[in-house]
């Protein structure tokens, strides 16, 4: 690796609950923790393995939920333990963004960072490499916060969208305005456009640019971090954060800054990203047989299509008749049976069943 | 008990394999053995229960084939092993009720018997205490073939009929005929004649009355049988049975002796009787929720009625949405979800496992 690239950070984002994706995804064992797609990795894994073409190992951080710890360790035994960042409360990746920068630039003022979610599908991942290296060369370059906008490829409405502004050099611009989630008319208006990406979560920064930003936008947060600042990477960061973390106000990183600095830019890229956010996204994102059915474990199916079987237990045989368009999820202790089309309410059956069970099967 | 009672006993058959209630019938574990009702006792052991207040405990028999010998030993630890009759193969009815009668005989030439299945569901029992007692009468008091016939409740096509005759005492006539599965117009017929009850495959006979009618109309078996006559209830029956009963031909009573014989006498009764042959039986037979559902597991279901939830294992929590009229069930390693206007394709679907999976599943 270069001289530069000993510089390159990268901070995987690993605490999410996933709750879309109950009863795959539970509380104590979320969505990136789970080998979703049955390649013998979990999206973290994927995540993981998937940055090592650009980051030296020793560089690459995880952010967490200290009940997460261990599942880490497990999952990831390559990363040094004083690589796992435990966040003792949960509160959105303004604070969790905010700690990495701050022990990254205690360890490498000249660091650069890349953010990224730990439980999104990328297919193309040599475009992806490509990707961020351009991308880790322009905020070398420049004082600049890189998004990654991904070439929408369907009027979607679950997602952001970026607007793009003036190109700053060859597939990089300047952004105009980030939109939250459009119904479906604005949605095919933005499609349409050409002008508008989907908003990946995936960042690229400088750790001095980033903390710049936060304390011009976010100047109470950086205020909490600042009273510590000799502490981050000494012995006594853990302590610093137990006493603190708590105390940070829940915020995404998006309404913090990227809506509000003016430095803000995107990279328009396209190697097939999914968030895999929802049942509908794995099926859409995963290989069908004859029938259009996805299955992740043994199926015989009869007058079934356009569903996808997903069963923990390994061997699980599913037999299932006249099923078109669910979702068949086997999960242990739990045996979800739902159409796609009313998968937006799984966030309320996980509230039925929390009031009904407490917190047995979440 | 009086002294007449001492001559009664019971022969339970338990070899059948169940294959309509598949996956939660399996070939090493068939449904007689499963507490299908959650009541914490097997059908098998229900079968046993019930029939203790009419037949010394001693006096009562299962003929099983012999994989299932643990099984019986297991979920009936106070039946005598001696009692339990293992069939080397599956034959049908006909050689296991002509084996029960010799060795009873051999035991008690005055023995009178009641043979039970030990799937069936009978609701009433004090009913079916009545109905036994006077059974048992009957035949002691006339050389009789008793069968057992269900008062019908519904024009159903799965069962066989019994035409009465003439009547020999209050409750028991005479047999006019048999009548296989009727189809559905006939069966509306038979129902409102009033003149046909189901064959329940409950019967009651002197030891010495079946003898003589298979002597009579099976003699192909009997002479295979009177070849070890001095041999039964002696150590020796094991080993003449394992030599000998592979060649009795398979062939069940009804065809081989009751649709043929003159001395066949039904007892028409209402006790609360279900075969439990298919998973609709059961959900008919069940209680049913607000919406419908029968729910032998913990369910949250939406828009769903009509349904049968059975899951194997405890505490498994099943959501469901959108499911009318289905069969859902979860039996550790197979997960079926069927319509119950598509049962009767259970069987197929088992020979579809077969194919695709050798005996894994079944």
């Amino acid at each position: 690796m270069t001289d530069q690239t000993s510089h390159r950070y990268c901070v995987i984002m690993c605490g999410g609950v996933g709750s879309r994706f109950w009863p795959y995804s539970r509380e104590n064992c979320p969505k990136q923790f789970i080998d979703f797609l049955g390649t013998g990795r979990s999206l973290l894994q994927m995540s993981y393995d998937r940055i090592l073409p650009m980051v030296p190992k020793e560089n690459v951080l995880v952010v967490t939920n200290e009940k997460y710890a261990s599942l880490i360790r497990e999952q990831l035994p390559e990363v040094l333990p004083s690589n796992i960042l435990l966040e003792p409360a949960r509160r959105n990746t303004a604070p969790c963004i905010a700690w990495a920068a701050y022990h990254i630039a205690a360890i490498d003022p000249q660091a650069s960072i890349i953010v990224n979610p730990s439980d999104h599908l990328i297919t193309r991942e040599g475009i992806f490499e490509d990707c961020v290296r351009r991308g880790f060369e322009f905020v070398e370059n420049n004082d600049a916060l890189l998004t990654l906008g991904i070439t929408p490829t369907r009027p979607e409405t679950g997602y952001g969208y970026i607007q793009i502004g003036k190109e700053a050099e060859p597939g990089i611009l300047k952004v105009k305005t980030f939109t939250e989630k459009p119904n479906l008319e604005l949605a095919k208006v933005f499609l349409d456009s050409g002008e508008f990406f989907w908003n990946s979560g995936i960042f690229l920064w400088r750790a001095s640019s980033i903390i710049d930003a936060l304390r011009k936008y976010d100047p109470d947060l950086t205020s909490l971090f600042d009273r510590g600042a000799e502490l981050f990477a000494t012995p006594r960061e853990t302590e610093f954060i137990e006493a603190n973390f708590m105390s940070c106000p829940p915020n995404s990183i998006d309404y913090a800054v990227m809506e509000k600095a003016d430095n803000v830019y995107v990279e328009c890229v396209n190697f097939g990203w999914n968030d895999l956010g929802t049942w509908s996204a794995l099926y859409d994102n995963s290989p069908k047989n004859q029938e259009g059915n996805v299955t992740q474990c043994r199926v015989l199916a009869y007058e079934s299509s356009g569903s996808i079987f997903a069963v923990r237990e390994a061997d699980k045989l599913v037999v299932a008749h006249g099923l078109k368009d669910y979702i068949v999820a086997d999960a242990g202790d739990v045996l979800l049976i739902c159409p796609k089309s009313e998968e937006q309410r799984i966030k309320q059956m996980v509230n039925d069943v929390r009031i009904a069970y407490k917190e047995q099967y979440l």
